[in-house]
């Protein structure tokens, strides 16, 4: 192992990565859920998407949940968005952070939003100059950034140049995504190791789905390599509706439970995590494939 | 990450742990099964254990189960035992390998066979000699390595002190098992770091359980710290009946999965595997918690 970091950053994605692939619930769970997930300490959630209602019903009341944040003062909200409409929607909803995802796989890209990834990648000026004309910070999140359902291995250049066009467009953030789950720690290292020889010191995250078991390691081998920015959701809720095969997120609390014990801080509590899990179960109305929602925690010495 | 291994051993177990905690299935439904796991290309199988039919009576067919490997003469398989008498039904019955399992934390030693750790490392002398005058090999496997469900975590020198009795009494492998699942890596570097200081040049192999999601991030860092022996299960299968919250052993093709994106070799075929999971899916008539199983392989470039 190369050095772990000591502390970690974790932003919840239940309420829009975890939510966007089910049936949608009504804001009032959404607020209950929030208000459960608010209490584990988290300090960043990315709260809704601001995308086409039509094509992601359950994310569609983003503008009546955005004016609900407010009671929730400690934490940084985001939320994600597609395109430049919907950076205005999310500017003028009062997010102050907002992230724009692009695929680095065409396959991806175009069945995500009708749009090559070299369009979507073109489109990160415009969506920071909205952004940036309110104050709202953009992190740009590079999508299939391992394997695209459609089109196979993603060839790691193909994300280097879209860390480098986000970077010339003045982007605040970067985050990889395994959209699909298909990564493994190897990968993770090798394709974190390169981006990682472009981003400078704009802060990189992560962002892995659990699909083929291989999330918390994937997690863990990005920590070992210097990321210290990692997605989670409760109950390890979520999925792309545009990814075929796609899973849940990384669980919140196994992640919680991993990191503790490899010695790294973290700002949230995972028995609370738990609970946040139990109610996110409750509201979806199905088993989730969180592991310490089952088998709890182990005794500490 | 350090270095890993080109090419790792992996055991599968899906017949002894991976069936003990399941209803008895019939010895045919066994043999299809073993046919299926054959057919992976796997070179090490633990076929059954010599233990107390009434208090694990899925394994009570292990004599007939036994007449009928000679039938797979590629595969080296083993029985887990439990004492030496154990020891003596399995050397009568032509198995070629035996494991002997001690429990480092009294606890689940207590639990699993009625005597404390040190008594039942003290019989491992016993164990070898009755193996060793059939050249039958000996491998000790400590369970509860990193905790117990009922004594928390287990001191790393009670682990180690049962390596050195074990090497002193002549066993030729050593392994060592994460029996509830509550290993994560940085806890596997270590332990393995100073297990491996004690065993020279005895082949140390682990085994790890998925019950906290860690399951295959933690056999990533056993292989990175230099173990080249893993055991797994198809489909997922297993668990202790006798450590309360156990559940599944890694699956074996989410780890073949893991370990070829790893650029390490294995014997078993991947999509072998997966059909050997669904056989096993269908023999216990429950879902295996499985990845690879739903989702199956990636598409390669």
């Amino acid at each position: 192992m190369t050095s772990l970091p000591d502390h970690v950053d974790i932003r919840d994605v239940s309420l829009r990565d975890g939510l966007q692939i089910e049936d949608p619930i009504p804001l009032s769970a959404k607020l209950d859920l929030l208000a459960a997930i608010a209490a584990t300490g988290v300090r960043e959630m990315e709260a809704t998407a601001f995308v086409s209602p039509s094509k992601v019903p359950a994310l569609a009341d983003a503008a009546e949940l955005a004016a609900e944040l407010d009671n929730f003062g400690d934490i940084e909200f985001s939320a994600l968005v597609a395109s430049a409409n919907g950076a205005r929607r999310a500017v003028a909803a009062k997010l102050r952070s907002i992230e724009y995802v692009v695929s680095a796989a065409d396959g991806h890209s175009h069945a995500n939003v009708g749009r090559s990834s070299a369009e979507a990648t073109g489109q990160i000026a415009d969506i920071v100059a909205i952004a940036h004309d309110s104050d709202v910070t953009v992190e740009v999140i590079i999508a299939t950034a391992w394997d695209c359902p459609f089109d196979g291995p993603t060839a790691p250049q193909r994300v280097v140049d879209i860390v480098t066009a986000a970077i010339a467009a003045g982007v605040d953030r970067l985050a990889i995504a395994d959209t699909i789950g298909t990564a493994t720690p190897r990968r993770v290292s090798e394709l974190i190791a390169l981006v990682r020889s472009s981003t400078g010191d704009i802060p990189l995250g992560a962002h892995f789905h659990n699909t083929r078991g291989t999330g918390l390691a994937s997690a863990y081998a990005a920590v070992s390599s210097g990321v210290t920015r990692l997605d989670a959701s409760v109950g390890g809720l979520g999925g792309c509706p545009f990814a075929p095969g796609a899973s849940g997120n990384i669980a919140l609390e196994d992640l919680i439970y991993l990191l503790r014990d490899s010695g790294i801080h973290v700002d949230v509590d995972l028995q609370a995590a738990i609970a946040a899990a139990r109610i996110a179960q409750d509201a979806v109305g199905h088993e989730l494939p969180s592991a310490l929602l089952r088998a709890g925690d182990r005794i500490l010495g």
